[in-house]
């Protein structure tokens, strides 16, 4: 098969406004080679992410994505390598290149695995998948009454597990967090796994971190997440060093930084988006150096079921590696985009999909309404120009 | 002094090649505030570039460059530095940020020393400026011979260092590059500083790397840079292990990441680019931190005289750190971006400028020929549409 086509869509709620919530938009990629169509989803910055796919060349380290791409031969995994790791080479200088090419990375599998009528997973060397537990992720809220309505909610939905992230944290006393923590686990009740997640909040303050811990640990947190900017190891391991059972979790952008956070950070989480890391064979690279290491492995997803999907292909067969995160209350964009989805079974538990590539269709019909025109023309010369779905 | 707008110019030469040079386009930005005209220039990919300054926002931590600086205010350095900081925060999921900022940050630092009739290296904390020694960065000829042929001629031309990267080192055998060493140096005489560039042409092979140090050895290199890719850390430091009296060279695009390059890589030298890591702020952060951890700071400069400037700046001051890359032969373009220009005296130093801001005007009339031009509309409304200087 030849790669003959890509074709960026974005999609966005009418209004997207200041809150964290990542599903407010997408770029969808649509690729086709062979007679098939494999679907994928960038994480974040469309418009950014178009351009990187278009840009003129800089020099030969800095080179749109599209040139790595179009017309490529997509015959087997190690064909995908072989693209990504041109594209590492010749867009080096490129930084928006490896959110571009996530999207893509994931249509490419999605159509290897259409083409051998295999899901991804299988073709990614796992024999079963196992089922996933996942957390709903929510903010906390502005009060630790707030948060306690909110985690009895996600309670009764007959989530097992939540994650309950920035907001009033680390912006007031460490008496006003440890309120909050213990809101959050008297609302889930005793056995539900409580995670925290601080948005980098502490920068590199490793003391006011620390000073969080008891709170944490009465609450019987399971991890805290990002307490420091993602790059800021040594404040990771010098955390690490006074937590004792509670570990901590990060996730990065690339590979390296990646494995960095295991190495130098020492977290006992790696979380990877699969839209950011350049797609599902380095994050099934990072799922294999986390087993090697004793980390658990968590996806980032906070879109629609496309990603999901994507996101749980490279740990699915990690039966030891439980949780995952799961979008709980995305925006009506994202629900829209997967005309199928992955739904909690009975335990509250989800399972990969068993179906061939990604085993998701897109909803396009459905999507229309939600696209947004653009058009860019680099010396009178139309570079990109919106589409609509058929 | 409130930031009152922000141009950026995309300038190419008439054909872009696939060779490393990055001189054969800038993106220039022109930031107006208190009646001051600061200039800054952001390494690579324009389009991209650009594209993250006016993107729609995806959620509270992607939104686009300009949102945190249009309208702020600008009356000392803590201004810059609260204005990049609000971009870590607010671009955070951006990936193509850094560069954007890059160039409105040295236009910043460019307007804040004009209104005070003070180079930006005095505004950065400096009392003088040391003089520095420029090298001539060239490639490997195909053959020896080539080789030879050029450092003849850069030693002709008074340089009494030079860089020589890329081509053919690493894709044939030890002894092709021994050979290659040993005609750089027998070209440069016994008296010039050799510095050789890899190119991460080993990727994480330190055996492949190791096999080359005899011969670096022998040629008397002065630094071997970027062996590995620029995050393997690991490789690094472990051909430091075996690399005696030769230092390892490197650089990155922010500033943990630089950080970590002489922490984990135990580079000798770091090489910062200005255009990349978001500006003079930063890179002066990292030159402070090298001097505390006996790294040697070193400019990474490719294009114009303006660059040239905001790259001197962060260790303008720092007289033990002597070498400074120097665009010896960059493309007309480059050359015409400058209206006076950074020169070497007499012993082959240069010195920082001693005028206010960064000391370079822009010949923006000798420029209009290489612009180019872009329009970006998204849902019908224009969001960038390139002018002209005037």
């Amino acid at each position: 098969m030849k790669i003959e086509s890509v074709d960026f869509f974005y999609v966005a709620m009418p209004v997207v406004t200041t809150e964290g919530d990542g599903s407010q938009d997408a770029l969808l990629v649509r690729v086709s080679a062979g007679g098939y169509t494999g679907w994928g989803e960038c994480e974040a910055s469309p418009l950014a992410s178009i351009a990187a796919y278009v840009a003129p060349m800089s020099h030969g380290a800095c080179r749109p994505v599209k040139v790595s791409v179009e017309g490529q031969n997509l015959s087997s995994p190690e064909d995908i390598a072989r693209i990504a790791h041109t594209i590492t080479w010749d867009s080096m200088d490129l930084l928006q290149a490896p959110h571009t090419w996530s999207g893509i990375e994931m249509a490419l599998w999605d159509i290897l695995g259409k083409a051998r009528a295999e899901p991804v997973w299988k073709l990614l060397g796992y024999q079963t998948a196992a089922k996933k537990l996942p957390y709903a992720s929510v903010l906390f809220g502005d009060t630790p009454q707030d948060t306690l309505h909110h985690a009895r909610k996600i309670r009764t939905a007959s989530y097992r597990a939540a994650k309950f992230g920035w907001g009033p944290i680390g912006r007031g006393t460490v008496k006003d967090d440890a309120d909050q923590f213990a809101a959050a686990r008297e609302g889930l009740g005793k056995e539900g796994v409580l995670l925290v997640d601080a948005g980098q909040i502490w920068g590199e303050d490793v003391e006011a971190a620390a000073a969080r811990l008891p709170a944490l640990h009465d609450a019987k947190a399971h991890w805290l997440e990002e307490p420091f900017h993602g790059s800021a190891y040594e404040a990771y391991a010098a955390l690490v060093a006074k937590s004792g059972s509670l570990r901590l979790a990060g996730g990065e952008h690339n590979v390296f930084m990646a494995r960095h956070t295991i190495d130098y950070g020492k977290v006992g989480f790696i979380q990877i988006d699969c839209g950011r890391i350049g797609g599902i064979g380095p994050a099934k690279s990072i799922a294999d150096y986390a087993v090697q290491r004793g980390v658990t492995y968590v996806n980032h997803t906070f879109t629609s079921h496309l990603a999901l999907s994507a996101s749980l292909q490279p740990f699915a067969g990690l039966a030891e590696h439980v949780i995952c995160e799961y979008p709980a209350a995305p925006k009506q964009l994202a629900i829209d985009i997967a005309a199928n989805t992955i739904l909690r079974n009975a335990d509250g538990e989800i399972s990969v999909p068993d179906s061939p590539g990604l085993g998701i269709d897109v909803n396009t019909s459905a999507l229309e309404k939600y696209l947004v025109d653009v058009n860019i023309t680099v010396k009178g010369i139309p570079l990109f120009a919106s589409k609509h779905f058929i």
